[in-house]
């Protein structure tokens, strides 16, 4: 165990980053430590069959036995806190699309049951679920993707829409009987990119009692690379205005250390021969100096401060919102008639402050 | 051998029913000789992934050792030919579905060369590459399809939009540089459902050079069950009077000794825990008493004379038509950019005759 990471663990709130992809390894997790991060939602696939998959969650109980005094698994919200008094941080695993589902639905409560928290009912392209938001047009959820919503619902599985196309987005916050998420995007009016998301799906998403996680990826950042921390936090303080700051949380989209092939897999998976040319370059854009690494998290208070958040507030989009919505997200839905409106009721202010209703 | 098959084997011209899912059997190949049926388009998989499509090959590979004086496979259109002059049948493999594909478009070539050469770009549902006709929206051809579509082009493994949606089926004649084919469908004018083609798609498809392959299956007659020879031949002559004679061939959804159990495998393969209930339950319907096996195909003539097709005319709906389809269709784009092109031009009338366009 890394001393430094014992010596600056701070007590406080949580800290809660709802999406990354980093090379795994015990650096980036004393990092994790020394940042005093409590939870991290983890990618596990972005093309992958189920028996790939399988190998990557195996991958993951390798990590949890050989870094045990860093990581653990998370699978209930409890494990947020029992991370928190452990000082360790709790990995929540998810799909950034569902392809492992390999069009079974069987294999929802399958993954589910092996530790998968949450699932993204598409990447950039169209799946058997929804549309992503590359493709020309969107059709909205499809019928397997509405049996899976509901799949998801029953056993707690958070659905996330940050790669969707924006009927799809729109649609699986009407279907889902359960707040969804968007864990890793950023508002198109302050980055004009389709992979951000609109005033629309933003409001229609946090009147539903769901979560959107601010990105520090470059190519959701006004400015991109070069965006500065000001700048972010103007956003997250018109954001709040917008939607209502218990909505609002973190989900980075940090890919530290990946070897920049890995674009080029998120990107092109098995779908195309070619290079999916986007004007980007099959290359990692350097983060942005304000985020880069799991030290960086605890960080963002100084900034949000600036612009006016108040002390609970920035705890709230620093992890407290984010544990809040998983609280009701990774329950079980005992009461599937009754549960799900009882939730969205919670302990949620923003439902007699949020703007006016898009649905 | 079966006598009987070896005495009736006529001499004429070719027979091909372009789509069947009998439950496979001897007495069926047997059926196959008696009817003098040269070439049957067979279905492999609905909603298989890769390796259960492959343990269909290996069983097709038994089919063919062991009725080896009955069937072949069929790989090119010689082989076609092959199977008149050896009496036997040729069973041409294809896919209702690219589940096989799972997302890899490196196994479009893989099936190929396992002996794949129709595919279906979606079944009832929203697949990776288009919508299919029983899904509320279709949004086309997906990012995915058009790179398969490419694919399929280069290999010569025909595009089957036969359950397909409208607008996804109408792109797909659109991209595709070659012909394309509706292996078993009917007119929505005579049968008033969307699993049937509408003229839109019905011309678009004979005016690219395609083809369709007109189907027994009661839920795509009038009438059901009790659908007559004369009103499928008159529903025939129609046809050919909208797009030409020589787009049309026989396709005939023959499912054959199946038990009920496999309608219920078609409709709802893994996609939903429910049964997908579209008010017909879950047992095959009765086949028109005139369509009942393999032995009626060639029958067909008497009905198709009677609606005042000529003999030549008839020759190539039963057949004839789809082997000069085929001729093109099986054989790899030698030059891409060329090739397609020629191929449109080619051996068929329909080019200076058709009806206006409707691309």
């Amino acid at each position: 165990m890394n001393d430094e990471a014992s010596v600056e663990a701070p007590a406080g709130p949580v800290l809660i980053d709802c999406l990354q992809y980093c090379r795994w390894s015990r650096p980036i997790f004393e990092d994790m430590r020394a940042g005093a991060v409590t939870a991290v939602h983890a990618t596990v696939a972005y093309h992958e069959t189920f028996r790939e998959t399988v190998d990557r969650l195996a991958e993951w109980n390798q990590r949890y036995q050989r870094n045990s005094d860093l990581i653990m698994p998370g699978r209930v919200a409890e494990d947020i806190l029992r991370a928190k008094a452990e000082q360790r941080t709790a990995i929540f695993l998810g799909l950034q699309n569902p392809s492992p589902l390999e069009g079974d639905i069987g294999l929802v409560e399958i993954l589910h049951t092996l530790g998968i928290r949450f699932m993204q009912l598409s990447y950039n392209n169209q799946s058997l679920l929804a549309s992503g938001w590359q493709e020309a047009a969107d059709a909205g959820i499809t019928r397997m993707g509405r049996e899976v919503i509901a799949e998801m619902n029953r056993l707690g599985m958070v659905i996330d829409m940050s790669h969707s196309g924006e009927r799809s987005t729109l649609e699986a916050i009407e279907l889902s009987r359960r707040p969804i998420a968007v864990t890793h995007a950023n508002p198109s009016s302050w980055r004009d990119t389709r992979r951000n998301k609109s005033e629309s799906v933003l409001r229609a998403l946090a009147q539903a009692g769901g979560m959107v996680g601010l990105s520090t990826y470059p190519h959701h950042l006004r400015g991109g690379s070069a965006c500065t921390l000001e700048s972010y936090c103007e956003m997250v303080a018109g954001l709040a205005e917008l939607i209502g700051v218990d909505h609002i949380g973190i989900g980075s989209d940090l890919c530290q250390d990946q070897p920049d092939w890995v674009v080029g897999w998120m990107r092109t998976g098995r779908w195309t021969f070619g290079a999916d040319n986007d004007g980007h370059g099959p290359v990692f854009p350097a983060q942005p100096q304000w985020y880069r690494s799991n030290r960086d998290l605890g960080r963002l208070r100084h900034g949000l401060q600036a612009v006016g958040f108040s002390e609970q507030e920035v705890a709230g989009i620093l992890g407290g919102n984010w544990l809040s919505f998983m609280t009701h997200a990774f329950a079980p839905a005992t009461d599937p008639a009754a549960s799900p409106a009882e939730e969205r009721k919670g302990d949620r202010l923003w439902a007699s402050v949020a703007s006016k209703p898009n649905r």
